[in-house]
């Protein structure tokens, strides 16, 4: 039996809550032992929801947070004002030593400003990068930073890689991450200033495999295990592989549908095709971690089901289970020399 | 009757040189009756391509170029040394006025950097962009800037909206084109320092139809005809469509062969998907313009095939028809006033 870890949930953030994330949360219970699962929300849906299911009570604590932050809302204004929100209150749990783990589905304006802002960066990361995990014909990589720090400089940059690789190696157990930086062509002359100023730096870097520049087409590939980028450019990667991939599976469906004919194929064709775009269903990988902070923040996608929160959960226990802070802080202390 | 247009033809660039380039240039001498065609390049390869067919030979010129650019050579010191390449040659000619525009399926950087050194910018142009035709759910958006210019400024991010604007009325027939900026996000606040401050320039910018941030997940499904953006963003943009629509058909065509079963549903509905899945071929539109030169030059794709020539071809002479460098002048000549 290893530590237990204590993950916030917030049951108010996204499309379906708190039906989808109370079941996900719940169910996680089951596989993940040393789990200790804090529920935070209104009083009234969180209880009714939670009435409809049996559990170890004793695994499962509720907070109560009345105040709810809208998708349209200033982050950073909402996160000061809405001290009663499910965000503000769990983020102040893992702030405190009270949780290790927040989990939402919730703004990912108020969550990215409520991890810098409440919970706090770990001693030596300069900024804390938002990556989320992308489906490749290869696998998954991991894209960081995807929206957090526009403008990063060169030495965030370097950290990006150090803490993308650590999370790639010991949460999703790829043995010798490949790190590419994302540039519009393969050439060492390539890039705009930024690139060339990291370049060397991370050719530099002793605790990561850096395998050089990655051109965007390669991305859907699987080209790179971590993908280092500015925030502004990440966060165009994964809308552009976002919505390139569900307009262009939506024409396919509608296709499909166009007539007698298609329909007919379409059932043939079906259980075969599903199979294979379920293998590109970014929910399977459960949210985006937050890196870089004291403790763990996990931005799900709004539409999360109770699928994508229970693997979001998993990932927190994983995360804590190898000790990524304690690696990510001696790495940082250590500079360039440690791994 | 309208003016000639008279277009340099690059038959040596791209991978099915110079059989599908001098094929496409010939057969687009009967679509355009006041095109008048110059083929450049190595003299024995493109005597043999031009002995195949049977043409008007007062229509077509040709100009010996005997070196080649290749595809990995540093392109400005290429452009300076290979002064009897094709794309030097070809390029030249427009730059004395003996030629009109310039098409090219051969290495970007060196076709890119021609433009700038030997072609030359318009009186008023900043920086010219390389703007690509995307297909998109709704049609086709221009992408400017997508490669020529790595860390813009905000003034030259307004010349590209300008250009983008009237390229796409004049010569793709938008009526009123919407031109939007990439951004990170919907609300006003979002963006990196560029987006901030070119944003109030663009809806300051009287010549255009503005209508704010465009997220990179809508721009596959036609949010904007003409996107705005910095090189490098664009350069994700453009190659995130392509590498994850590559991918994810192959995805599917490799599910239609795994079984007996697939196979047959595959024959169903093969027609149909070809179809929709022909509406998402850049080639239709022609190769990407490089806008704000004395001239015009357009980059093919190095897969080029006879096609994609013709409608590059086509597109030159469409805007010369329409005056489009005429255009530009007087409105950068006349600054934000003009239209």
């Amino acid at each position: 039996m290893g530590k237990n870890v204590r993950v916030v949930v917030d049951a108010m953030g996204g499309d379906h809550a708190p039906g989808e994330i109370v079941k996900g949360a719940l169910e996680t219970l089951e596989t993940e032992k040393n789990l200790q699962l804090i529920l935070a929300g209104q009083q009234k849906p969180l209880e009714a929801e939670l009435s409809k299911y049996h559990f170890d009570s004793r695994r499962v604590q509720t907070v109560f947070a009345e105040e709810v932050i809208e998708m349209a809302e200033p982050p950073v204004a909402a996160i000061r004002k809405k001290k009663n929100s499910s965000i503000v209150v769990g983020m102040n749990m893992v702030k405190k030593g009270e949780a290790d783990a927040f989990v939402s589905a919730g703004s990912t304006g108020a969550v990215l400003a409520g991890g810098q802002l409440i919970v706090g960066r770990l001693k030596g990361v300069e900024r804390p990068p938002l990556a989320p995990l992308i489906p490749t014909a290869r696998g998954v990589s991991l894209l960081i930073d995807c929206g957090a720090n526009v403008d990063a400089r060169a030495s965030q940059l370097v950290q990006f890689a150090q803490m993308g690789s650590l999370y790639m190696k010991y949460v999703a157990g790829v043995k010798k991450p490949r790190v590419g930086i994302i540039n519009i062509g393969a050439e060492e002359e390539k890039g705009n200033a930024l690139v060339k100023e990291t370049m060397p730096l991370l050719k530099a870097c002793k605790d990561i495999h850096f395998i050089g520049s990655v051109e965007a087409r390669d991305i859907p590939y699987g080209a790179a295990d971590v993908l280092v980028c500015e925030a502004f450019v990440g966060n165009v990667v994964l809308k552009m592989f976002e919505g390139t991939s569900s307009m262009l599976l939506g024409q396919v469906k509608k296709t499909l549908k166009s007539s007698a004919r298609t329909k007919m194929g379409a059932l043939l064709i079906k259980p075969a095709l599903k199979k294979t775009l379920k293998s590109f269903d970014a929910s399977q990988y459960g949210g985006a971690p937050m890196l870089g902070l004291k403790g763990l923040v996990v931005k799900m996608h709004g539409s999360s089901k109770a699928g994508e929160v229970k693997n979001s959960i998993i990932q927190c226990c994983d995360f804590f289970r190898q000790d990524i802070n304690g690696k990510m802080s001696s790495q940082f202390a250590a500079g360039q020399a440690g791994n």
